[in-house]
């Protein structure tokens, strides 16, 4: 079998590792590699000698060698890039979040679609051991039925300059909610403060409604004293505590619960009895692979066997819908805003 | 000086704690205990056998020789019991939240303030070691200007049946925010869901905003699988991380920060540079006395020194204001409201 | 069935929590009261009105009608009292170390056993949800062999006048040694230092050998920065981590391994492959009961029943036997001590 | 000023640590890397594409342009090829331990004096921003008289075939310990079983005792389901806590502690009060730089100002008398052995 040949184009904080993961892939041939900072593309050119360098992304485009490209570029920049490569034929995988609008982000899957090329967005955690871990206990059907969502990503952050913290946190959670719960929101609210640089938020507080009781909160913060990436799952028989910042035992699985039991009796024509029920903790094993070299074996393999990856354009879609509407109801003081469905959304 | 006389009337969960502390506070005579139950009162009064006990609340009020009562009853029976001892010329110690709705709270400081009697609320966590200590940190000013207050109270708790998670937990952050920070909301938005029992939000999220940047969160819920009880105040030169589940080190303080910069170049017209600053953690030796003894001593003290109360009625109404607009926030499904302030809803 | 008559001798720090879960234990029948100093005895009559109260505990010896007495005093007074009691043909509960030395143990021993009188030593930890717990696991042989026994129990702790930390802290953990691993050290060596009173330990470090690999070892320290009370337990193919300060998750079992796979092969003639094998960690739901509450039913059934309790006068016999061992060993500098069993000790 | 020209021996698990940290040293050439495995030798060559790899280490001692090399050999192999180096007029940095016994070590520290080169010992914790901290922090005389040395060093572990777990983690603590509290054991006893290899410990307790009442403990364990590194330094006034697993907070300081008071009373001639103490607790801000990096900058530097490094050959010997001791204790089951002083060892 041929390598599928690859070009990565961005060689900031992230590209490197996608480079390093390409590189060791032997599905793949890292066969371009773009940024615009010389040095970088210097030192990158060094590493991986087999590989030609260039500054101009459209070196890559125009190399009719090359069957994919990795874009790890500037969020405003993934739209135009990611087009210009369907269009010239190249499998995509682009940084997340996928575009800077939902717009953008539908006109690549329609592009992809008709081009029949992958379109994939790297939601990294998705891949983590943790979370497919939590994907299968999620899909046993061992919580009950799930109650809450409620995930914190706060640090003493590196600051960006072009995303707020919102656009530059919330994908990684909201893309493993997407994954885990498999329900869509009807709605996003969403409040936010820029206490350092006027216009860029700094912390973000982000709630979401769905069709039924179940509700989904986040709390992002650059600005906190400590490091905290914590998740809960609730549901009616089982809770998840998943903890990113814990060495080994990311995952622990509740038995506890609260049941409700309607009983009748003479004083009242119907009351509620609430009983708690405490049980075992369990800390599954957890597959400790690095998450990126699944990404990059899931994007390779999709290629091949002409099949949608697992955080395709529709997964990036639904992401950038609730950045943006969230972003939206910071803008308006908080106000909820209305989920399109991603069916919907395409139609019109 | 004479001992004030004392009656207490309730003496479920809380009200046992409020009798002990009365008890061994010398400047107070525990005269009278009331509840409805006959089991709870017997108990009650076989171990304080020098003070008398009734089921009718109205035999406290009819005692002349009764200086206060405390209230320590379902909050749907606070305003009725409350006004009927200000009525009767008793001081009154209401547990929180003070009363049901901001109307009562109102009319209960008018009827205090026109009968010369004192009315606190019994928010205790005002009176901990561990929140005096923060009073004394923000009000030195070395946290630079305040940024936001973040607060997250969650267990696997006790449901009750007459009120739900927000007017439970609530009152207990509220207060330690309307102490601490001296700065009034200008309104709230809250989501909540039920879980359980129908009616009843066991899980609620309320986000607060203020006439500056400054933003206040709090996560309250009776369903989690784990225990936390965590605040975050952050100031543009220190951070606080108050864990109240720490046996200890309930207080630190992070000499963390970020510093925008602004500079002019040639490229730009100005831009930022952010620079952080990350410096010793300081874990201040807290007083450990059990708040409630400060509370029924700033009770006897206000009364005889005819002073307002730290907690008085208008900080019980600050937070009463707060649940109501939180509550209606949640009914229509996460609505911004504003806080009318406490000088024009008095005014009004 | 008629309750047993109990008469309890000391009521310092420990005397009233056996008070109350006697008065608390329906097969129990608090008859008598017994401490020197008049206000804590007075106190105690307060609070159980239907007990009478003595200075001298003479008074319970020659009262016929007292079926049996807890022994709640100094270590020094441990023996005369028992013995005396035992004389007197009363059943004997006694506060750990059972006694000052073996000779004295034995005995108690032999004068219980002559007098048909039960007789238990107050292992308390014994008694726990988590110590039950982990004799369940050990007893199933999930661990596979035992390993080694770790642990540590030191804190900023109460001096002690009459005893060293040795002497009032290490009777918990041997009796937790003796009662989860079921076999006989064969000797032990221990170091300490007296950093505050001369001649009284306040740090002392224990290790135990054993007729094959196994080992155990121990610190003790009244005068450490942080509380710490945990303990390793170590089998061929899982560990338990024991740590008494975790609210809940007190025992943790780890499904970790190293296995020593010997293969031949042509360079040389075996050569051993160490490896690691890591699994969940799963951490068992605890009975939180009041230990104490078992030790009483456990002496109150162990009466009646005409039985030995799970912690007679034997398993106290061996952990004083250690002690004495330990201590003689920091007299002479860390000397390693033969130890008895327990079986010879009784012969001879 | 030229740099010094280094070649270094060993390419296994530590030596690419040291390889990155004197290629990155502006004072330093890396000029020649040897081992005997082809494979690591190469990929260390296409690394550092200036150096020269040879499988044969006298290569580098032939080679009259080579200033210094780095040892980062087993340990067996230490004493034979430093001794080499340093007849060939090589500075010599080994890899701890020093050497595999007090003699070789001794020998060593004689040759480097006799040649007048440099012999360092790299205890790479030494060099770690918390322990120049708390070296600090002892210096100042903060802590008041110090009064016990206590370290876990628990894991895992990564067993090792050719040295058991003393000889693989004790020379991390015994170093820090002789950095930290510049006073001299007197002797020590140790214990320790095979639990997986035949005559390799996994498990090893070693205690130390000194001129006063000053003790030192430590804990050895290649088999523990937890990872612990954490060391307790008490003094009279403050105590220490070094948790190295913590991210940030490595160092606190409790401001905690026991004061003797002897008074006179009537009915004793003298007795004790003892008094606790128990205030802040202080994390100090540490300096995160790689100690690798101010492991090489030292060695450098103490060639080039012709003075002795800061671990030199007496502290490595000081560490390796303490193993060798150590190892005979466990040897001879737990028997106590004296160490000679540095002084009279060298001059016997």
């Amino acid at each position: 079998m041929t390598a599928t040949t690859i070009g990565v184009i961005g060689c900031g904080y992230w590209g490197p590792n996608l480079l390093r993961n390409f590189a060791e892939n032997e599905a793949a041939q890292l066969r371009l590699i773009c940024d615009l900072d010389d040095a970088r593309l210097a030192a990158m050119g060094r590493r991986y000698p087999a590989a030609r360098t260039t500054n101009d992304y459209q070196n890559l485009l125009a190399d009719s060698g090359l069957d994919a490209v990795a874009i790890v570029t500037p969020v405003a920049t993934h739209f135009q890039i990611a087009k210009e490569a369907l269009l010239a034929g190249k499998h995509v995988l682009v940084e997340k979040p996928l575009t800077a609008t939902t717009r953008e982000a539908e006109e690549l899957i329609e592009l992809a679609e008709r081009n029949r090329r992958t379109l994939m967005v790297d939601h990294t955690f998705v891949y983590t051991g943790a979370v497919r871990k939590m994907k299968e206990i999620v899909a046993s059907g061992e919580l009950g039925d799930l109650l809450y969502f409620d995930s914190i990503r706060i640090n003493l952050g590196l600051f960006q300059r072009d995303i707020n913290v919102l656009w530059d946190l919330a994908p990684h959670d909201l893309s493993i909610m997407d994954y885990l719960i498999e329900r869509q929101p009807i709605g996003v609210s969403a409040l936010g403060s820029c206490h350092i640089e006027p216009g860029i938020e700094n912390i973000a507080y982000l709630v979401m409604k769905f069709p039924d009781d179940f509700i989904a909160h986040f709390h992002f913060n650059w600005l906190a004293p400590v490091k905290i990436r914590r998740t809960l799952i609730a549901g009616a028989r089982k809770m998840i505590l998943y903890d990113d910042i814990e060495p080994t035992e990311k995952v622990r699985v509740y038995d506890k619960g609260v049941t409700a039991n309607r009983v009748t009796d003479r004083e009242a024509d119907y009351q509620t009895l609430v009983s708690y029920r405490t049980g075992d903790v369990w800390a599954p094993k957890l597959d400790s692979t690095e998450a990126l070299r699944h990404v990059v074996a899931e994007f390779l393999d999709s290629i091949v066997s002409k099949r949608k990856p697992l955080t395709d354009g529709e997964v990036g879609l639904r992401v950038v819908r609730i950045l943006e509407a969230a972003q939206q109801s910071i803008k308006e003081g908080g106000n909820f805003k209305l989920l399109r469905s991603a069916a919907s959304a395409i139609q019109n």
